[in-house]
């Protein structure tokens, strides 16, 4: 354990906040010690954990495949919602609203293997940049979170991702840019179908969706995938919100924080006016709640991490 | 790591297997090593890591949760097919099929919270005893197979169970038990709903069906809890049988386990005629699928733990 763990985070409230739960949670014998088994601690991703302006790399990973598809089939670029994600007509994207737009996202997978998926993703993750920032996708991960998922871990904690985005696409590269285990990411999935092709098992996407991991449906799913509530749940939008008062209302203690994007500088400034993924409720109920609210602008020291 | 890490199992082709393929894929640079993230073992619960007979333990609990419900509401006594529980008519039970019995245990659940869940099951599983071996249920677990999982985990593999049984009662002892943390049970499940009870967020398990964890569904719900083809799978029945091929028919190395209940002195014996969980296939073609079929008889020195 270094002396300071959260080096790219600034004195704050939040900070300091940060490093009391963890030392007390982890104080053997203490008021509030939890055992280690029970030390879940669970991040949103798109917007909490790396960048999702202008739109989330979800989107972008989908033109891209849209892109594939239509050379094969013209007929893509003249139907929607396909057309606006080729021509990147946010205003007819953002009018499907978040799920639609992840629907359709997901939808450009089906019929694709797992494996076959995986080296797609792999594919575009290793190449595609940001269209304003000229970072590498998987570059657009957050410094300060790095070190506190570090921090976390370092402490006997299970670090989790708890994402509206699709399980697949964050799992090609969690390990690499979070340290977060494939089987520790929890995410929207379309359902899959059971095929032997030459007599191998495979499983193959379907373009139906199986779960959409938003709002309430993201305790449900923590319920089903991990079992535990988590002790420390960290969010960014609306949509996170049922997650963070899931972990601030069990019988265990409790932090739950919001990341609050107000850097036009560095990253961007946004919270009510995102139509894909708005913060409104849990910031101006941040306090009523027993939500930790972490300002960008003021609480991090940098936001992206030196290399890309 | 001791000499003999398998203490309880014989001289078998089964326990050379088992010996020879973990000894390959954690040897660095030899041709089948497989990296530590990658070795992933998911594993069977009824009649693979415990007893399943007369009736999987999930029955029992169901009977003992009716036996509950009933005084409050003794209707439930006439009402098939809670009857057949309460009477314990194996004839009745059987029509049901596995699903339908498994569905009725679950049933038996709804309106309950995570909380309250657990602690029902906790309860249940420090006192009821199997009714002809006279052991605590908890106690009937594999001492063959506790010693596997722990040399698996000694040598990187992540341990996992993949059960039709309702997961939150695995999770109920699967630490205690196997020491298999929670998040790594996979199993059947029932949709929750989520509330806020006295402005606590809680999950309350529905009546309905989620998933049923059986055959393909197992391998299906891999790829969404765990993300990862296993490379070692062991099971029972042919339930397991998609599971068991999935593991051998990857890019990595991978062995597939069967244990078949040929001892009615020390278990039971018992393969195909088990109409709730039937073996034929699997057994009837390992060879031809790649399954190294294991012996309960022949190839474990005991069966259970010493302790109750």
């Amino acid at each position: 354990m270094t002396d300071n763990p959260l080096p790219s985070w600034r004195e704050s409230a939040a900070r300091t906040a940060l490093l009391r739960f963890v030392a007390e949670v982890t104080r053997a014998g203490g008021p509030r010690h939890v055992p280690p088994a029970e030390r879940i601690a669970t991040f949103d991703n798109d917007g909490t954990l790396w960048c999702e302006q202008p739109l989330q790399v979800q989107v972008f990973f989908a033109q891209a495949r849209l892109q594939a598809l239509a050379e094969r089939d013209p007929s893509m670029k003249e139907r929607q919602p396909f057309k606006a994600f080729l021509e990147h007509d946010l205003k007819t994207i953002h009018a499907l609203g978040k799920q639609g737009v992840f629907e359709t996202a997901f939808a450009t997978h089906a019929g694709m293997t797992e494996d076959e998926f995986d080296a797609v993703a792999r594919e575009f993750l290793a190449h595609a940049r940001h269209p304003k920032l000229g970072r590498l996708f998987k570059s657009l991960t957050y410094q300060p979170q790095l070190e506190l998922l570090a921090h976390l871990r370092a402490n006997g904690f299970k670090t989790f991702i708890v994402s509206g985005g699709g399980i697949d696409l964050i799992r090609a590269f969690s390990e690499e840019a979070y340290g977060i285990a494939r089987e520790q990411v929890v995410g929207s999935s379309v359902k899959t179908r059971y095929e032997l092709r030459d007599n191998r098992v495979v499983l193959v996407k379907a373009a139906e969706l199986g779960s959409f991991d938003d709002r309430e449906v993201k305790v449900q799913n923590i319920g089903l995938h991990i079992g535990r509530r988590p002790i420390l749940a960290f969010g960014n939008s609306d949509g996170d919100l049922a997650m963070l008062r899931y972990a601030v209302t069990g019988r265990r203690p409790g932090l739950a924080l919001l990341l609050h994007h107000d850097d036009g500088q560095r990253e961007f400034a946004y919270d009510r006016e995102f139509r894909l993924s708005p913060l409104a409720d849990a910031l101006d109920h941040a306090a009523e709640y027993g939500i930790t609210v972490v300002s960008m602008q003021r609480d991090w020291e940098c936001v992206f991490p030196d290399a890309d």
